[in-house]
């Protein structure tokens, strides 16, 4: 089934210095209008960190990655979608190792210096050949201006709709330093990551501790709050390189306090993202607990609503079904006082004292239609902890496109 | 929305002796063709059990049925469909005891022999006239033929497209015994019971606490298995009457275990026909897992697969599509080791030795498609427990029966 591509988000962010990128299409998928290679260098050897699925499955490039970070000296990153390497054993290990050592090859680095993704079909082996040509290509087209952005970003997409990029600059000691992000993802995508890859590129220096201490925070409170369909799939991997181009010690202090706030902007502005463009989806939910004694509670509600069908439909359909929320909240597994829980809806009270309240649901329903997004404020009364969750409605959209997509 | 309705599955089963039931339209549903009451009667005081939903935010017939059983002495139960009496707080509360009275007058037996259920619209007070109306048009038509039996198994009905019913004997100490059930549930219907309610009589005698142990033991194996949109409702209940109208002592010893035997493979049956006509279903998904450790490892992974949106709709398209199994049980929080994992098909091996295998995708494919059960055998190599568990394939129908049924 062909994905109906959607328009980019302006504007197109600026990549950190120091660093080149290209996408080309090598035939991994049918449609040659979809890139399907992408390759990331970077001019100066980087500290790189990474964030994994906590899937038992996993993907070979994930075991391949996991050994390498946190680690300094990184050069590149060699992207394949359309092929998820996945299921595949030994044979799909080596072929990881194969597919690191000829973009190494192909860009006169170290092989050990570079890290592969990989997303799209679980359980065949990668197409190597088209690989080496693919890679091939975009070794010979690596640049910096925002058509190759563009298509780097695409390079990683398998349906979604449209890349996900996100930038920022911030300052330190008089140094202005850039902050890229570029993402994937729109379905088997559940909490603790989903198929969803992420790559993270910054000009800034970063000792690997830090580096990797800030993208597992960061990506705890982003990527790890949103779900699709709650599907956490084998390959889920967000990526940080900081190569330090832009000059000065590794941060720290103030610096790196700095670098900490712009990284969770561009991961939750990437995983916002995720949850927009979920396969069918028609709206994202913006999923606020609060009143909670811990995290992890907030956390647990949120996810349960966030995933439960019922909830998501209801949403599809512009109707402010209350019931169905806080009966999710009620499943969710977690102790709490039904009769201490307030929930709003785009803003109106729906539910107080365990009892309706009093709405017209007529507007509460407009609103719902009115907007891509649909806040769900839930506030359970019994502490001062809090999560921020996204998710997206459940369309037939989804079932079409999920129940048509054969292996 | 109209349900469309599907053909009852034959023979209706007979009532075990001293019951008699009744169902009609009260006006709670729009749909005059669609029951709404049921009342179900024991000319004799019965022993009574009951099992409930895990949800904290449950329903006023949750609490006043929990709070009665097990016990002795119960004569009736009163059901009404089309209002689930929750989230309705205290008033609720009261309303759920007018009813369990009303029904008692009309009877003429104490107001505390009788049990209420619910289910329907969540956050609605019960319209109390059209329930005492309807009390009373099925208080005169207490029957025991085939026509009363179905009518009143369709006033438990919501979005069922037909009533469930099970029945079977046993026989201890030369005396025949019956047992009879009936359920409703299609949807909000996931693990630690559903938005199923459950009736079971049987004319054995039994003493509560062997009613309850056993009801327990046969609804953890059998209703706690079956998910279809893993949204566990607030008003789950499966009720157990046993009147002893057929004579006989307290069962003991092998008459116990006869009964339960009996009433397992009553609960099961029930509990297969949910996921059978879970909402706009296409298939139900039997799903065993094998060779785990504990049951409870054993349940959490089938009850993750049955779950996937992305295993539900790949059956639905009639895909083998083992990557979302395997990757399912990967991320269902049970410790592991992949390569020990085996899958099968319909009887097709899938996967092995943590990679995949050779198979006929297409004949696979064809054997999803002629039949209405998916079997999907999940070994994981690690231990003697198992479990069965039901669920339905998702599809673009179910978005559209809770999109478009509005509060």
């Amino acid at each position: 089934m062909p994905i109906a591509e959607t328009p980019l988000r302006l504007p197109i962010p600026s990549l950190p210095k120091g660093y080149r990128v290209a996408g080309t299409h090598a035939g991994l998928k049918r449609n040659p209008t979809r890139e399907d290679i992408t390759l990331i260098v970077s001019d100066t050897p980087a500290t790189g960190a990474g964030v994994y699925t906590t899937n038992l499955v996993c993907a070979a490039p994930v075991i391949f990655d996991r050994a390498r970070t946190p680690g300094v000296g990184f050069r590149a990153i060699a992207v394949n979608s359309g092929n998820a390497n996945a299921c595949t054993g030994s044979r799909g290990l080596s072929d990881a190792e194969r597919m690191a050592t000829t973009a190494a090859d192909l860009v006169g680095v170290p092989a050990s210096s570079v890290l592969v993704l990989s997303t799209g079909i679980i359980g065949e082996f990668l197409p190597l050949a088209k690989i080496e040509k693919g890679l091939g290509t975009v070794a010979g087209r690596l640049a910096t201006d925002s058509d190759s952005v563009v298509t780097a970003a695409r390079g990683m997409m398998t349906t979604d709709t449209r890349p996900k990029l996100s930038g920022s600059t911030f300052t330190s000691g008089g140094t202005q330093y850039t902050l890229f992000g570029m993402a994937k993802g729109a379905a088997m995508v559940g909490p603790r990551l989903a198929t969803m890859l992420g790559v993270i590129l910054t000009d800034a220096a970063l000792n690997p501790r830090d580096a990797q201490a800030l993208l597992g925070e960061a990506a705890e409170r982003t990527f790890n709050c949103v779900s699709v369909d709650g599907h956490t799939s084998t390959n889920d991997t967000v990526l940080l390189l900081a190569n330090g181009a832009a000059g000065g010690k590794p941060l720290s202090g103030k610096g790196l306090e700095a670098f900490a706030a712009a990284l969770h902007d561009a991961c939750e502005a990437l995983a916002r993202e995720i949850a927009d463009d979920g396969e069918g989806a028609t709206h994202v939910l913006r999923i606020e607990v609060t009143g909670c004694p811990t995290r992890d509670e907030a956390r647990q509600i949120a996810r349960t609503i966030a995933d439960s069908p019922l909830v998501k439909t209801a949403i599809c359909g512009a109707d402010p079904n209350w019931g169905r929320i806080v009966s999710a909240a009620g499943y969710s597994g977690v102790r709490f006082a039904p009769d201490k829980m307030l929930l709003r809806l785009n803003g109106t009270l729906l539910f107080r004292d365990g009892a309706p309240v009093e709405f017209d649901g007529d507007a509460v329903s407009e609103s719902i239609k009115a907007a891509r997004e649909t806040l769900i404020e839930l506030d359970m009364g019994s502490g001062s902890e809090s999560i921020r969750f996204y998710s997206s409605d459940l369309t037939a959209e989804y079932v079409h496109l999920n129940a048509d997509y054969h292996t």
